[in-house]
């Protein structure tokens, strides 16, 4: 990334920590072992792994069983989802989700309000006798927007002493997508109240494509990817020790940093929007800000082609985004926006500034100044067109 | 690794080629887009990626869009396996391999001769009109022993003409796993007549749980993994672009010195070979002989404890194995061995030797020296115990 450039768009990617860096080095050069070989140097590599396990657990605390290194939260989505029954999730989870609960016949898409937040009793309203799985992510990647996740698990807690008094064995359980919000909320399991749970190790500062399922250890699913056996059965396939010791590491730097920089960013958010809707009347500000990660700051100027802003900042070295990166090259309004009951026009005026480690007080100003005077220049485009 | 440590176990593990580690380099630091972004630094990863799986669809004779990529082999087989009907495949083939044609019920498990090569009469004999997959590998990763896979596509190829006649739509594919063989045996998949083909980063000096499904265009495969849609919609899951182009320059690297290092690894199996065939009367040679690889060296001493000498060796800084990594620590006889029906002595007598990129005649030389020393000495100590 040249130096000038200035990135807004940590939610889609993010760089290596150079602390994770760092710890994978050793396993990208001299230490290439099987971790399922027999001699020493080989079983220190599994040693390594399973501190690694441990460490994870102890973060969001769970037991080091429960803890299942895979290749990437999609992966570690579908294999949550590879359980029998019904379904029911919200209409503005990732596609990862969507799309995984659509491989189950007549899974519930739950609706949310204008804010994006789903209302617990319409989930308590969504099961069945059949249900086995709910899943809610606890933050939406799009607009930043934090679930109320334990009033979900309240709901099923509920639902489990019901199917007690009713003599209905189906077990449910809750699963959520945390990518988001790791580093920024608190992601302990029994607090959540949640029976599954995945991270991103992508989206914090770890390698792509490595991700956690954590899986409470009363749950039996079965794999989707079988053979050597490693990961309890459950992800099979030679261990990528370089990702799962760097994931570890992203995990423990987010966890370490959180408080601070949930504090930092909040201030660079507020930074942001202070400045937009000073300088813009119009503007609306999508999700609810009361329950809104730091992270994450979306905002739209009804009648806007965001898709030309998006181009015209790049022009200037500013990074960020229209919708969700993997919707992006789709040429599809964003669900997420959609469901949330948002008009054409102010959906097609949006854009997703998002922000991580590296962006500063000073970055935010520069690009404050910028994204207001090419807004407006392209506001004033539309309205000299439209006369 | 410490210098003095020689390594015979490259089949079970790869470092990674300096040149891999330096592709991958950028894309561990620098270059971190989300390939799906929009803007332009986003855009070229996703040239990036293109690239490679144009350099990947060369060197094996297939088309880009035949290219997917995947988070190692045991996933690309578990993909290649999710396919209704009926499957075949050997009983010598890796733990992925049966394990994937196990999460179908009633798949035909094809035995071997005392060589460990399958008789593709005895496949042919296995089809039946719901056969839609069989899967062979082409080197084994215990005994190196190579299959006659043009064998078996000209019995695939028959079935088709049969069933047309038959007026049968039933479609059969042909899978083979190349994880043993990319850089050592011919892997164009027009040549060989493979319909889908899996190949293995981690065993050829590329990242860990890299993998690629070759897959024939006229193919309709569901994925296992379900989400963004990236890899036509087989893999979601945002990409590991640093993993991607190690894994393409795995590959080109390994097509490059394939002739020399044959030849290469030819001499310094047959030199191990020929030192313990002049050391040991009773030594049997395990696979086929003229159809091995030249990386692996499998051999016998019945009525020894191979593991003991494994852990004899390891004290002498020699690294070997006894049957597969995956399955060294369980404590089972080797599956593959046992369907080759050799004797349980002559099993638990084995050792495999596996030779890499770094191997040199002069660490031949040395390790002969050693393993030829310990074995007599444990024989001796066995013949006093039994005296």
């Amino acid at each position: 990334m040249p130096n000038k450039t200035i990135y807004l768009d940590y939610a889609a990617a993010t760089p290596l920590d150079s602390n994770v860096l760092a710890a994978m080095q050793p396993y990208l050069t001299d230490i290439f072992y099987n971790p399922s070989a027999p001699y020493q140097p080989a079983r220190e590599v599994r040693v390594d792994i399973e501190n690694t396990r441990a460490s994870v657990a102890r973060t969001i605390g769970a037991k080091p069983t429960e803890i299942i290194f895979t290749a990437g939260a999609t992966e570690s989505i579908n294999l949550a989802f590879n359980i029998d029954g019904h379904v029911i999730t919200t209409q503005t989870e990732h596609a990862a989700v969507l799309q995984a609960a659509k491989l189950h016949s007549g899974s519930t898409f739950v609706g949310v309000n204008e804010k994006g937040r789903v209302d617990p009793r319409d989930i308590k309203k969504s099961i069945t006798p059949q249900t086995t799985l709910v899943s809610v992510g606890l933050v939406n990647n799009e607009t930043g927007t934090a679930q109320d996740i334990k009033a979900v698990a309240k709901v099923i807690s509920d639902e489990r002493q019901n199917r007690v008094k009713n003599d209905n064995p189906t077990p449910i359980y809750l699963h959520t997508d945390v990518s988001q919000a790791v580093g920024i909320l608190d992601i302990n399991v029994a607090r959540l109240g949640v029976d599954m749970m995945t991270l991103n190790g992508a989206k914090i500062y770890g390698p792509k494509q490595t991700g956690v399922l954590y899986l409470n250890s009363s749950i039996d699913l079965q794999p989707i990817i079988a053979g050597g056996g490693q990961e309890r059965g459950l992800r099979s396939g030679t261990e990528n020790v370089a990702n799962i010791i760097g994931l570890g590491m992203a995990i423990e730097v987010a966890e370490r940093k959180r408080k601070t920089e949930v504090e930092r960013l909040q201030k660079i958010r507020l930074q942001l929007l202070g400045i937009l809707q000073e300088s813009f009347d119009e503007l609306i500000v999508i999700g609810d800000q009361k329950h809104n990660s730091p992270h994450i700051l979306t905002v739209a100027w009804p009648g806007l082609d965001a898709e030309r802003i998006l181009f015209a900042l790049e022009s200037q070295d500013i990074l960020v985004a229209t919708g969700s990166a993997c919707a992006a090259n789709k040429d599809t309004r964003s669900h997420v926006l959609t469901a949330m009951g948002l008009e054409p026009d102010i959906i097609d005026g949006s854009l997703r500034f998002s922000f991580g480690r590296p962006t500063t007080t000073q970055d935010i100003g520069t690009a404050a100044k910028i994204i207001v005077e090419t807004i407006k220049q392209e506001r004033d485009r539309g309205t000299r067109i439209r006369q």
